[in-house]
């Protein structure tokens, strides 16, 4: 007798993206029920559904697992309940939308505390009432490792959804606030943690660990993530609405090859003009890396990159944003200019889970 | 100098209730944001949200995780899948509403392959296909143990919405379908699985394993439950509409306890009248259980309580449901009368995960 064979492929074989799209494909072949109010499903920061008259739902949930996107070592249990909300509230600022209610399912180990998960709650309470949003629903479980899944519900009118897709050839490619300085961060709340783990070893540890409170900004930026709704309020202020829009979360170079795919366009950045904040250039140098590296490849930035046509660039108070590329022709490809002049390949190299 | 003392409250000491009502006091601190169009927020099955004139949206999440919710030893991915998003259909069907989307976060140990994501997948789309909703977002990430966070949307009219509250003295209090069942064959299968371990350890193991042939129905009922929309829609076709309606997902004692708190009334169950399945007996026969237990604190039949207007009762088809017992007034209390008419009270002890 043969059995069948049952095939083993590990997933770091085929990586996020791979799975995501074999996963999709597994959907594809049997769900065929799409209501008809449904506009954008799987394949943007959101889904995006009609509730009535002009009017849409957005829809995200992204999780934050204990040893894969947090150590809880360093990651206080307020900062991770706020990261959790406001990672969310990110995707929802990304389709040009205002986030309205949530729901958190919360993993605990039993060596977390309630004065613990209180403080977790404490955090996911203040970033609700900073982005004024309602947490309507939860559940609690035990688990292995802290996780928490967060979902997050917005809205919006119709006619002022921006997608990922919608990009047009002459748009400038522009970036709210300065990138790489979360991960510049990480890195440094790793080396401090490196630190403490040597010390408490008896060990020497690293010969110059970075001083923390140097890096107080970078730090920040990787613990108490901002999304930025600020800056979707100001484009409706000021009557702008981007062609094209996506967050910073795997790093600048990863969503620009989402956003060039999405709108079958290229795009060419200009290093020389990316914003990097001077504790980013601290932190390289520290660690021997390249800031260039950092910003482009840096993850959990949390900030928006957007397409936007020319015409509409002085409408925008200019402290809001940063042009950093251009968007050119599918076939010209997604390019780096060096600060020298040199063209290069940009790869889409991002923060890989698996 | 006095450092505040830091507690350490394990919470299997306040359970799993406790948490929740201490977490939720937690909110309530600082969350005072509140849309208008919330009209149920966190305390029943799902939380409810005007999105239009007279039409509501329900919202409702829920987790699997492995070691707690399942033992991927025993349960074949496709039914995990399938299950994830039952149960949380359950709870929209638990607020008289259909489901319309769900997303879903997925956290994969990298013993999982490529092949037993996509049974998984397979199984969410079939679920998804049956229940009639759309899958609109995900999030896929890299964790030490399998988790599923699925949520899921709901729809109905505002007015027939139903609620854990509203139960008055009078009415019927009804089951759909049998009590029990799943959480006899998760029995079953922990025992056919401890016989596999002790035989691949060249051990004896139990005398005599149950014949998982005999328990195929309550299996399948542990493995494959079923979310009672068929429940939903003939209620709608009769015109009918429970006075207070809960999912029966920790057991009949537990949610009747929910019920009446919520609706400020008791109850009395009738032994007598509980609807178990005859593999329900023979499971609690082999494992020198009572069958009643089984029906009052097995949890996972994801069922449908309600309380029903006696005057509604002839509209709807016998077969449909079964009378338990009746709502009375909060002071005579939760209780149990046996068979032999003895009347006991019937205390709240559920599915415990913690």
């Amino acid at each position: 007798m043969h059995l069948p064979s049952e095939s083993f492929t590990p997933i770091r074989e085929v990586g996020e993206f791979g799975l995501i799209e074999r996963l999709r494909d597994t959907l594809g072949l049997t769900l065929d029920t799409v209501p008809d109010e449904l506009i954008q499903g799987i394949g943007d920061d959101a889904a995006v559904y009609r509730v009535g008259e002009g009017r849409v739902h957005v829809v995200t949930t992204d999780a934050l697992v204990e040893g894969v996107h947090f150590d809880r070592t360093f990651v206080p249990m307020r900062y991770l309940g706020w990261k959790a909300i406001a990672v969310n509230v990110s995707d929802v600022a990304a389709m040009n939308a205002r986030p309205r209610y949530a729901t958190v399912a919360l993993a605990l180990p039993n060596n977390v505390s309630v004065e613990q998960a209180e403080a977790l709650y404490g955090g996911i309470a203040e970033a609700c009432a900073r982005y004024d949003l309602a947490l309507v629903g939860g559940d609690v479980t035990a688990a292995a490792r802290l996780t928490l899944s967060v979902t997050v519900i917005g809205e919006a009118a119709e006619h002022s959804v921006v997608y990922r897709r919608g990009a047009r050839p002459g748009d400038l490619l522009c970036v709210t606030g300065d990138l790489g300085s979360a991960a510049a961060g990480l890195r440094v709340l790793l080396a401090g943690k490196q630190r403490l783990d040597a010390s408490s070893n008896g060990e020497a540890g690293e010969s110059s660990p970075p001083n923390l409170s140097e890096f107080a900004y970078a730090a920040e930026r990787q613990l108490y993530p901002q999304a930025r709704l600020d800056r979707v309020r100001h484009w409706a202020e000021r009557g702008v609405k981007p062609h094209a829009l996506i967050d910073i979360s795997d790093g600048l170079a990863s969503e620009v090859h989402h956003l060039c795919r999405a709108g079958s366009v290229g795009a060419v950045i200009e290093a020389g003009l990316l914003p990097i904040h001077v504790q980013t250039f601290k932190a390289a140098e520290h660690f021997g890396e390249s800031p260039l590296a950092f910003a482009l490849y840096g993850g959990e930035d949390y900030e928006l990159l957007f397409a936007l046509p020319e015409a509409e660039r002085e409408k925008l108070d200019e402290s809001t944003y940063a042009v950093v590329g251009q968007v050119v022709e599918a076939d010209a490809g997604v390019t780096l200019r060096t600060p020298e002049g040199e063209v290069v390949s940009l790869d889409a190299q991002g923060f890989a889970h698996f």
